[in-house]
């Protein structure tokens, strides 16, 4: 098992070209050397690799999944054959991953890698008294940035907490680049169906929306946009998509991925008015974007003709498809973003408890953004490794 | 076993429009009707769909696999239940495939749909007597029109033999369209990889290689294009792809597709020139575009990073890593072309079997075309179902 | 003025990179010293750099040109001083032109590079016997290529003809590119109008078909496409235009371009049914593509906003735009052809004429291709000097 | 002369439809009934446009030139016309501009369309006492928010003032889809030459250079991007570009546009470096990207091949051709930016016009933004009148 996960590691390494160059000079300055770690990562073989770095540079690791669901046995196994402490078993039940995670608050972490602040917010709750031990937190997603700041209004960020989401190197590469190409790779791998001359509906034109309609636009799509603020509506409608209100998109899509962030874009009435035939896939922040309740509703029916696709059958006969049950069909029907990737966003993460480590409590407290200079640090080590 | 087949051809169905047109309308004259009719195809779902539809017109349907490694059994269970006689198992061996051949044969087809006219040879030579009964056959492959033509030269065909295969509708669109996407689908799922900003060579500028160019920069790579004829590299030039030597590319590139036709067009010298991390994949005719001796020869061992990918390694450390072993990657390492790709090339198929039993020698001897106005109308109806 | 005309043969020289090395290498074997060779082109820059490149290999130019109206008395000034007899002049009238054209004759040419055949045919109607002092005919145009048909049917071809317009250098790359940048070149010069996001409606998907559609997808315009063969809609559908009926995209679309080859494409009815402030250009064979009757008939009045633009003000007050008064607007209202591209396809007419002055009526008799091996020479010297 | 200029104006509002509506809707309130305002613009049909817009809405207009040489008499005659007071001539020596400018100062204007803060800043130095009168201004330019904002740190601001050039719809769409289609149709027909697989040089990745660097590939060229911000550098390569450092781009390019906003970006250095036949322009905010007395140090001669187009020929005997002497190209040796652009821009002038007009003061003092909601209301009424 562990030859096994070892081996997906691997592969991971020999696409870090940033990391591994990271490791081999920032990381190496013995700062992270004895400084015990906890990291909450999904732990599949992209993201374990961080802990991996971190390990290697001398940090005392304890790694915690972020979902029991992601979390792979073969990874952890790796990871601990390298001296890494694992908390996480693959599909454990909700206490048992509960106790995992404060198991890993027990180790008195000095830095913490978050994840949506999972880790910080139950040791304030649970450990408060750790809370002195604290170098600092850097947290990876938008949510958990916002709970960090909650928790800063309310006089409870006595350390730094570095918002590595807001980096360049995150948000501008993964949304655009990321999200674009392994969201097509994952619909077209899951329904064998052709893209060329496919009406593609795309819900949302922020970095994510433009990273879809340029993908689908390179693989001889027509795109439809729909978009609610004008301007960004006329930026589409610019790069020359058919930008258009979502009722009218609906009876005329074949394709429709919904990246808005918003919660139920897609309700009943849109389900109603679509072709027979559409298929209905996710890629915003969370499965809330599709409401599944009033597409359920629809059906008389449901039938399952592949992997990860859902048939809803209507009163007609016809039918509307779900991809991936409305999950993030990139990573629930795909294997999420490209290395390349998560080798940009994860040098931040690797800097910034690095950061953590060396300068702790001098940083100052509170959300702290990270570096620019160290964003354009990434960048170029990233074009110089090409 | 036949219930998950059944789904997995129902999802076919839904999403051959024109195939299903034709079953409603021209195939449903009758000219099928008892008509006994062999098929050679890969027996999984996309394939054995042609099978059901010919059967569901009326004809005698007989089944064989044309490889026993693509032979799904739940699909051939889920035929077996609506009526075509199957003579086909999953990786039987060579000795029990053949078996499978001559029973198929033995059913006395009046029409055969060939693939490398594997059949019509094997009737020609071991059943010659029943070579009367045949009103005509239909090819799908270039080798298989290849082979008929040598039999008509040698005065063996005195039956009609359409050649499906130069049919605008099949060669016209599997390679551009269907190669295009389903290669780079297949190779992203695979390798986890971003495509974005990496330096893709595509191997031959034919049919194969403009589809490979087109949907390589629409998802923006940078396309090296190497092709020997002069005429083609201008014009892989004038859209936009930098040309050049394959040697020279060979040190620059990140990812290889060859798509030439031609044999051991990767050899030796230009894996010792590649980089360390090249990836090399084949999209053409057969596995023997690349040279696969060569490459094991340059290796002092060989690892499996992922399922799919095999890393040679070079005395100095670095690796070459190869995609599905050199087999065509879109069909081994992926679902092969898109349902929609099949429709229009099964529609041929379709129309040039329900032509065969309707006209039969009336026909005419020897190698046919297939009508352009078929193909037309095949175009037409795919454009209004839309 | 030789002065200002030589100025801008200089430029079309330095970017005509094939013709250089051909006059360098093939053209400097001495084969063309002392021939009489008369040429028919439009005597601007361009086309007039290949009388020179003629003369300077020792041939005895004569030139005319193929119609007044393009003739530019700068550029004949200057190849007059450099040697080449001219018998053209700007804006003269008809009997004036059809004397220049006989005058030409007169010289008793051995070879002729003509444009429509218009000198072939006159020589062969007004001075017979000068026929057979006739090495050979080169020809450019389709339309010329189709009269030398006819006279080869009448058996009035007794010496060599090469359909130049045939070879691949020629039509392959000028319908494409050259179409394709410079209508858009000169569309948008003409109108000071933004193509992102405009509908552009391409009537007709053939070689210029292509090329504008390629183009204008290229600058972010929405592209419609009406095609009568249901396979080139089908093409132009998987390329992710938008394909429908002429009749609908005249009610949707902004700007109108014919590239169809046909006559009348555009008529009553479909001004008719256009939106105000439709504009309508020509980018096929002749102007006879757009009704230019029934465009006038519609209008209540006319008026001329910018050069090059007519406008068709109908009963309620809104206008139809006409570029280019329905003539080929690249030409009408630009610079034509990129120089790159008639660097290509004058190699092909210099080539030919060389082969005519070094083998005559050894070549045969009658409609000849252009080599193969020329075709690949001249996109090799291309591609080389780059 | 008056016709003339009106039938130019006709075209630019047949072509303004936000203006339109504005003028429709919100301009006919009344609040610019009688109300003074100086507008500073380039005095050619399509800017002169926004003038006309704001008298039919009531205002008693002055309009001066912001550049002698972009008058255009036929446009200010055809203004006058139509009640317009024009200061302005077409090519008067500096110091009759000067007096013009004073001249309509000397109008009290009550609202200030500037361009530059040139009015602003003379009334504040010749007639500080007209001050009092001013509702405020409002500014197009970057440099001229800039000296706005100098203005205001030393307290002489006492009147607000708009700053209309940092709208989303004047700097977001100008520089992106304007600039990328204007550069390439001036370059294009400035040159005649092709470029489909012509390697481009980008220098800067900012709007300008992204707008440029899309244009470009969409026309099929190769596009190389030289960008010193990391950041911006990996966006460029992610986009498909080739990213290099400059002097190494200067070696292989064959087409420099500088969109940088720095001065002397390229200099001898890069000059002697390029090969022959290099062409270069600028894109950017000024004629000082390109060092053209370090061009000029380099030749031993020049020379004029075409209108905008200076050759400097190089010792050995090559050239390098700067277009439009390295001023802005797509206003130098074009129509620059197309209608529909500066239809959204001006839609913001007259937008923040009108406001000032209706309230004044009591918008408070110093430099303001462009309200967001009138921004999207921009945006809106563009995207329905498409």
């Amino acid at each position: 098992l562990a030859e096994a996960g070892q081996r997906k590691l691997v592969w991971v390494e020999q696409h870090s070209p940033v990391l591994q160059r990271l490791a081999a000079t920032r990381l190496a300055d013995g700062a992270l050397r004895g400084v015990r770690v906890s990291v909450v990562v999904h732990l599949e073989a992209k993201t374990a690799y961080l802990a991996l770095v971190l390990a290697r540079a001398g940090a005392i690791v304890t790694a915690s999944g972020s979902n029991p669901s992601t979390t792979q046995d073969a990874v952890t196994a790796a990871l601990a054959r390298q001296g890494v402490r694992v908390f996480a078993t693959h599909g454990c039940p909700p206490a048992e991953f509960e106790a995992q995670l404060l198991a890993n608050i027990d180790t008195a972490p000095e830095v913490i890698v978050d994840d949506g602040a999972e880790l910080t917010q139950r040791l304030l709750r649970h450990r408060p008294e750790l809370a002195r031990g604290l170098r600092g937190v850097t947290e990876e997603t938008t949510t958990g940035v916002a709970r960090l700041r909650d928790l800063e209004s309310q006089g409870q960020l006595e350390f730094p907490a570095i918002a590595a989401n807001d980096a360049a190197l995150k948000h501008l590469f993964d949304n655009r680049y990321g999200t674009g190409q392994s969201t097509f790779e994952a619909i077209l791998a899951t329904t064998n169906l052709l893209l060329a001359g496919r009406r593609v509906v795309v819900i949302g034109y922020g970095w994510c929306g433009r990273g879809l309609a340029r993908a689908a636009a390179g693989l001889d799509a027509r795109v439809l946009v729909c978009e609610l603020d004008p301007i960004k509506a006329l930026e589409a409608h610019c790069d020359g998509c058919t930008v258009l209100p979502l009722m009218e998109a609906c009876r005329d899509g074949e394709l429709f991925i919904s990246a808005t962030g918003a919660a139920k874009v897609l309700g009943g009435a849109h389900y109603a008015a679509m072709r027979g035939g559409a298929i209905v896939a996710n890629a915003g922040h969370s499965s809330e974007e599709i409401d599944l309740a009033a597409l359920a509703a629809l059906a008389v029916r449901t039938e399952k003709p592949r992997p990860h696709i859902e048939a809803f059958v209507r009163e007609d006969g016809s039918r509307i498809y779900l991809l991936a049950g409305g999950e993030l069909v990139n990573i629930a029907a795909g294997d999420g973003h490209p290395v390349e990737i998560m080798d940009l966003s994860f040098s931040v993460q690797a800097l910034a408890a690095h950061r953590l480590a060396a300068h702790g409590r001098a940083l100052g407290r509170g959300v702290l953004s990270f570096p620019a200079e160290l964003d354009r640090e990434i960048a170029a080590a990233r074009l110089e490794t090409r």
